[in-house]
């Protein structure tokens, strides 16, 4: 069985890593599973064929065992599939899932919104007051992610889909310095990046900006 | 074993059932599960008692089986332990759960921060143009939900942990009259409205509000 992901074309962030793509991509390595990629276009995603795998005419989805769409569903497929990435007990795994969400419902959101706003509204009269406010709003769950860490390597015992999502997430802060200020998050980010299976993954989705741009 | 949530000790929403406990209230009443609610304070949420259970000092935490926070993750938590909310099958489950990412990680967010600028941003010189903007996302995420569900009744096939939490997200558009434009929408958060566990958990949220109100 084939497992097939779906990437952008040509990735808004050039290859740095941030499309949700690569959390799936990365996953997969995690789980030593070979994968092949679609490469859809702005317009294909809004088409009936890519909305039927993904209603909201978003990357990635996922196609193989089964259709999928949402990464952070993917992500935790995998993970059960493949029995990767989650603790074996009950209660460490329902921990880890918990981080998922975490990652994607309290932590990304400000930090999602502060990289738009600074797209978004780089002309608009209010940009540096709106800036400040969700930088205030990312500090304050950086504050908290950086007290529940402290000083161990993971967010809760060993690395997880729940650590996966949320160097993700964290990922997206690297345009800006405010990781300067959290060296424990700084460190945690970067240990997740010297996993083999991140530099696999991320490596993929460059050579796709790369070969787009040759092309 | 007795299941202990938090609520807030006085709600934000005055007891309209848009805070995050209700998601795990109506959960543990589709489960037919009693539990018990720990009121807290905003200042109790910031102290380390509550920090240890919820490391963003929010609510609501799950306290049990295990300590457990989010409550994307708690609703999945009481899905799996119970045989409630999800299908049986393996395909059918991991659908479930991509449309629990999908009602969190893809529709609350425009939603959310609609709802937050209309309290924090209505006297700012953005104000209009920003509200503008956000209803454009939420038209966006709702005409694709909308798509999908067509004449159905729930998003993919019985009543799930999935229909449970995008309609708590949903919910949320009931101070505006964006809904009355997508009346499929509309009719679908209804249906979930009329569920008897609904009524139950919101009545039980709806009377913490009262009792704080009348003391």
């Amino acid at each position: 069985m084939t497992i097939t992901i779906t990437a952008f074309e040509r990735s808004p962030d050039r290859g740095r890593g941030l499309a949700r793509d690569m959390r799936v991509r990365w996953a997969l390595e995690e789980a030593g599973q070979p994968y092949e990629v679609r490469l859809v276009s702005f317009e294909a995603m809004k088409q009936s064929a890519h909305l039927a795998r993904q209603p909201f005419g978003q990357i990635p989805t996922y196609e193989g065992d089964l259709t999928l769409f949402e990464s952070g569903a993917i992500v935790l497929h995998i993970a059960e599939r493949h029995g990767v990435l989650l603790p074996a007990d009950a209660i460490g795994r329902a921990r880890a899932i918990a981080w998922m969400f975490a990652a994607l419902n309290t932590v990304e959101p400000p930090i999602f919104d502060h990289s738009l706003a600074r797209i978004l509204e780089r002309d608009q009269p209010w940009y540096e007051q709106r800036l400040h406010a969700l930088e205030g709003s990312i500090r304050k769950r950086l504050g908290s992610l950086a007290a529940r860490l402290g000083d161990a390597d993971w967010l809760d015992g060993a690395f997880s889909a729940g650590d996966l999502l949320m160097v993700t997430v964290l990922l997206r802060l690297k345009s800006t310095t405010i990781l300067d200020d959290y060296p424990s998050l700084a460190a945690y980010v970067a240990r997740a990046e010297a996993r083999p299976a991140y530099q696999r993954a991320f490596a993929a989705q460059l050579a796709v900006f790369q070969a787009a741009s040759a092309g």
